[in-house]
């Protein structure tokens, strides 16, 4: 069974109440809610735990770590980005959920500033499945619908993606890569763009089946690995 | 003219006679020179220089910057790192050759180990030209032939390229993604395999002419940016 | 010189003076007109010509096709198509036109059915920018906006483009791949979607700034072909 | 239980001795054994059946289609070319082995001449896993060493493929994207390139389970289409 580790920030919720009545188990606790009922072992992890939650021995039984962070994404120690992108490398599957996309693990995978266009207008939003074909859009129709989200728009900095599986399109003029992957190491990494803390964007069953496929896609990680360094050859070769 | 700083650590040249007789000015004299042949403004920076010889004014005044690093890597100090991937963000281009896949710029760009298989054999190399319609494989014929490199060798630990242009064949029994590029930010990167410092790679004329190409095609960056942050709606939107 | 032939199967203008208002030279002389004042060297070429105008002298001496069609598809005889691919996998650049989607030459080079959503709906477009660095995106800035154009929506049947340049954004709800490149043989591929005939899209000093972007990063493919077939060793190998 | 069809040519083995002894079954009695033996239910079908094996109701009822051909492909017919092509779009798996890069279904989804340099001269192949994560490469360790197999060289003139996870290396010098995959409208394919006729190549466990990984993928495909033609807005828009 694949183990995930749903990390959140855990702070919108106990400065907001708004948000504390979507989400009263906190965001992690919806996101491990209905990753449980799809048969996967969730645990939780958030900021203000001693280490982040995210001891060596947490992410050694973690197969796949999700990644939700917006205001305190400054508070998250360096040896703990660190870790995790050690993690990834080696084989744990990542799944970075909307304003993660500024998180130092991301910017860390990136290298890039991960910067992009925003607002905040209780817009409608339509995630087109550009790739009917991927294990990620598995059960879903042409296009998911959100009533409301944040909108997140291009450019978007970021390296080109391995594979693009939705576009975004918002109401007030916008698209936005929104379901993206990238291969790092022997970890594979799924970003996808919507969730922002005021809409109840995690109870919406089609998001749910995404993030459900993005971690199985995710696990699907090797797990053992090349060697690197000096290499012995077929036989003696050279001319010296 | 495109303004290049070919940035070397200069430290094989001052320790190993050998390797000074084939680049008596060092590695990056001689391919400061053969890129002055070729009508660039080229100049030079080296590790033991007064931050590195990469100020903020040799950057600002500098389109692409070329790596070569080895022993050195951990010498280079995390500030100037910062501040190149900076410049890469903001659109100079960087060509990283050869050990230059470890050098701190290139992991901190890539989100990688970066790490290899290597061997020392003098054995000969192969590089195939897989994108025949690529600007940096102009000139070059189906492939290059080197009577001795040092081999590197796959698994090679990078983000899948943006593209593919030189395969590398060792004739102990070794392929190589020896020539990719990729974007980052603003900015173009082009990795080049060839050039152990113990053998004569860079008075190579086809390693030469791929270099000059790499350089003209780092240079084409885009030098206005897109605005990231509150974006303004078309028109008023939203139901709330 | 670029030596740029347009292609227009010339059909609309004929029948609906609407079309002839707006573009009374037809298509194909519009286009020409502005990559003339470019610098371009740029003839035409129609359906209802011998030959439909493609001789095999005329692709002789052509760099770059343009190809815009639509209603007259299945008027194109196969043999100028085979010759057209021929062109192209030697190393004709080769832009195609919003309706051209569709066309035999872009179906035979992509292997699907290029098929999409459509709509005539008079509708604001907004083709974002998605990769900056792009010669293509040169001189343009964040988005190009067009007061009304025909919805092209996904999914777009195409394989997978080499790169993702412009995302087009509509009105009612859509987005699309709007801007992609190819390489197929020794030959560049340009996809632009804007351009339905009842609109003076190619009146627009944006879309006549990345056409023409379109046909000199076209235009920069190679001349010197691989060899196929066999091939001698290095030297006497093999173990029988 | 995903269904294969195994289509060969089957002619090397009626006019070669030295074939049959090696594929006593054919090439395609050999591969649908392992298939079997690994649970996959796999029939076969081969060049001089009516309709080449290939009726409607066969293909209907085929997940993934393995496809050996060489001395026959021009008699294979264009009407059965575009049967197999519609259902690959509809979403039938497709593993083209070896020689089958010359097949006319291989080139029509490719749209290029998929040509390649070759040679016959018995010597040593090594395929490098480039894309450990993947899993096609499952099960499989750092390269798959050949003793003999034919020569396979670049330039090989496909389409940048989706993915590259096999690089192979040759005893005389040359290098090969050797196993690649590609989307084309539902379907998935993968291209492997061992198996020339008088080598036993599909005897060879690792290669086995290549194929056997490369149908599980390949059968992962989409059975729900997108909608193409005239689609509806949002609501009512436009200012005519």
């Amino acid at each position: 069974m694949t183990r995930v580790t749903v990390w959140n920030e855990f702070l919108h919720e106990k400065e907001d109440d708004a948000v504390l009545a979507i989400y009263p188990d906190g965001i992690h606790g919806q996101i491990a809610s209905f990753l449980e009922k799809a048969g996967l072992d969730a645990k939780t992890a958030t900021l203000e735990e001693p280490e982040h939650g995210l001891t060596e021995e947490v992410l050694a039984n973690t197969d796949v770590l999700i990644w939700w962070g917006h205001m305190g994404h400054d508070r998250v120690e360096d040896k703990i980005v660190d870790r995790v992108q050690k993690r990834v490398l080696e084989g744990m599957g990542l799944v970075v959920l909307h304003s993660g996309h500024m998180s130092k693990i991301f910017m860390r995978l990136m290298g890039t500033s991960c910067d992009l266009k925003w607002r905040e207008a209780n817009e409608r939003e339509r995630l087109w499945v550009v790739d009917p074909t991927h294990p990620i859009a598995k059960g879903i129709g042409e296009f998911i619908e959100l009533d409301e989200e944040e909108m997140y728009g291009e450019h978007f900095d970021i390296p080109t993606p391995d594979e693009l599986i939705f576009l975004g399109w918002f109401e007030g003029g916008e698209v936005f890569r929104s379901g993206i992957t990238y291969k790092r190491g022997n970890g594979r990494i799924f970003y996808f763009q919507p969730g922002h803390e005021s809409y109840p964007t995690y109870h919406h069953p089609d998001i749910q089946q995404v993030i459900i496929n993005g971690v199985n896609w995710c696990a699907e990680s090797r797990k053992n690995y090349p060697a690197y360094g000096n290499h012995q050859p077929l036989e003696k070769i050279g001319r010296k």
